[in-house]
């Protein structure tokens, strides 16, 4: 039997990005490398060769997450998107695993600035569908052309991911109160 | 010489929650007992009577930040307050010290569900001054009166919060937009 190790490597990578991602949605960023490892299989040197320290390892997951591809918001009205996509983060932040990950991407992001660049990686992956809806609407004239659209979403969501790291949730109601203060503010 | 056994505890108190904040300022969440015990002078043992844990120290020297008092801004027109807030605001993410606080706040918060309360409380405190002037503008007809003034503070100094935490400062003109942006959302 031939094996590829390139292709191995990818699917160990990726049983232990898994496992990481599901325990830091269960607990938060309490996890250890010694439970990734019995979660996973790996073994934990395998895991320390790939991920120099827990952190590394937590925002590497955390940015595997950033690039899965978010589902396409099949809509040609770009203000209905972009409540749905509020409403989606609203959704989240109602969910044990949403928080858990925020507070861990924070957490890690926490012990050196090469993670904080990580933080903000991850949410600028995640801003990128909802600004060129945003956009969208400054080009039909329905938002000022002079005001950034990434300003007009950190004011729908950001509002969402504050209160999600003080374990407070977003309910539906407040997400579209939040879609609609922001495109009122910003209007021509 | 007699001494107050009551009055050298705070002392001992206050000296170890300095020493951490000083050094959560200057190195974020990274710090350890030890060297809080070597800031303070403190011995090791001590500190663990009081904090449990490390993440308890934490959370207890940035509550007592937290409680310390606001300057009162004086001024009797409460746009300009606001303004003034925000601004504030914006001046604290500029500086190392502030993000590297906020961040060591969410990870200490990240290990448990009684500390991403006490992450709550600290956010609710620092928002009570700028809500008391929203709550001024919405009694004189310049904001909705059935919008909750905490929303509206939320879309302005959140964007700086999670940017903050990203390693992004926001400039005096990003905030007074934030600030433009928040109320005009929110105008009856």
């Amino acid at each position: 039997m031939t094996t590829n190790p390139q292709r191995r490597g990818a699917a160990v990578e990726s049983r232990v990005l898994e496992a990481t991602l599901t325990l830091l949605a269960e607990r938060g960023a309490a996890l250890t490398v010694d439970e990734v490892a019995a979660a996973s299989g790996v073994h934990k040197t395998t895991i320390y060769r790939r991920y120099a320290t827990r952190e590394q390892l937590i925002a590497s997951a955390v940015m595997s997450l950033a690039e899965q591809a978010v589902p396409p918001v099949a809509d040609d009205d770009p203000r209905a998107a972009i409540e749905r996509l509020a409403l989606a983060v609203a959704a989240t932040t109602r969910t044990d695993a949403g928080p858990n990950i925020l507070r861990a991407t924070i957490a890690a992001s926490a012990t050196s600035s090469e993670l904080v660049q990580l933080a903000d990686a991850f949410f600028r992956a995640r801003y990128a569908l909802a600004v060129e809806h945003l956009r969208r609407l400054a080009e039909s004239g329905d938002l000022r052309s002079d005001v950034d659209p990434v300003v007009v979403w950190e004011q729908i969501v950001n509002p969402m991911h504050v209160r999600a790291l003080c374990g407070r949730a977003t309910s539906e109601a407040d997400a579209r109160l939040l879609v609609e203060l922001a495109l009122r503010g910003a209007a021509p």
